[in-house]
């Protein structure tokens, strides 16, 4: 298939949709949990979660404001500043991905879609008591992408909790063990399967290809 | 492993980079092949590849300017404009990650490790032959991410080259098919196997659970 611009515009608009979704591929398939003072509890499945950086410890997440179940979860951030992204597994596979369907406001998600709610040391926003690997992040930068009108909402990382079983001796998480899944485009999930894991690449021991 | 902000802030440097690298689960491995007019061609291992938005079709890069080996790619961008995204796959597994190694800026990642460059219908950056999915790119945005002195780049997809088997009836790229791999943290790739492919979740067919 050999798609240029105008192929690209001329395409179905739910092909063109589901394409674009997938071609750039696999991302990290994550709950992410708010809570706000008046429509209480939510979460909603997110697949644009980006490491920004390791120190300070930075993750960013793009929000399409248009988007009725995301708006929630954007609202609840800037409001409240706290959230939790919790790494969907096999066994909430399909519980996690109906969270993105259009409840209402005011329900929560962790009841409609029978998830869990989890409160760790006072820390404001609920965790996915089902999911074994949980961040706790505070909101920092809210930054304006101007191309689409889509934001990138960075946090900072300030708690979390993983079984230590998960985590090898240099503090890589082993992402086949934890059971982390991936996500392609919208809605095709995929398990993960260690292939290799490499040495830090210093050029004087380039191998001969 | 239950870890609090000040319990991050101590760990040992290169255990936190690695730790904070995987928390936020699989992300895309993907080269990214640029020209620069002055020092020829340029391919390097990304793994901060960011679906921003369909329509307009567009993709996100994270550029940490302090890192040797990514300045290249990121002043070429800046500079010509027209760049490619690259799937890595099994089969060139271990050559694409060694384009990480710091080699001088006049050296081209594409000869040190064998990979070969090609030129798509005048296309001005190099694809990378040994790839199934190809995306070539235009400059669209430079945003500055505040917190950490690091740049979102945004660019809009204006070639798409994938074999039409990996595709699904519904436009969704298949990456199990293509064999697109995965990478956690820094250096740990995974292979890709479909798990569940869930319909459009529509608030009436919630399932009980």
């Amino acid at each position: 298939m050999k798609l240029n611009k105008n192929d690209i515009n001329n395409l179905d608009y739910r092909f063109k949709i589901r394409l674009i979704n997938s071609i750039t591929g696999p991302k990290s398939a994550c709950l992410i949990g708010t809570k706000s003072k008046i429509n209480g509890t939510n979460l909603a499945v997110f697949n644009s979660i980006t490491h920004i950086g390791s120190n300070p410890p930075l993750v960013g997440v793009i929000f399409r404001p248009n988007e009725k179940v995301r708006r929630d979860t954007y609202e609840n951030i800037i409001q409240e500043k706290f959230y939790t992204i919790n790494h969907i597994n096999s066994k909430i596979n399909e519980r996690a991905h109906w969270t993105s369907a259009k409840f209402d406001k005011h329900i929560s998600e962790f009841q409609s879609c029978n998830l869990i709610e989890e409160y760790i040391e006072e820390f404001y926003a609920p965790y996915v008591k089902e999911c074994d690997v949980k961040i706790g992040l505070k909101f920092k930068e809210k930054i304006d992408i101007k191309s689409n009108n889509t934001y990138l909402i960075i946090g900072e990382i300030i708690n979390i909790y993983v079984d230590s079983l998960f985590i090898e001796e240099d503090g890589t998480l082993n992402l086949e063990s934890s059971d982390s899944l991936s996500v392609g485009g919208l809605n095709t999930y995929y398990k993960l399967q260690m292939l290799t894991k490499f040495p830090y690449s210093r050029i004087e021991r380039l191998p001969i290809f």
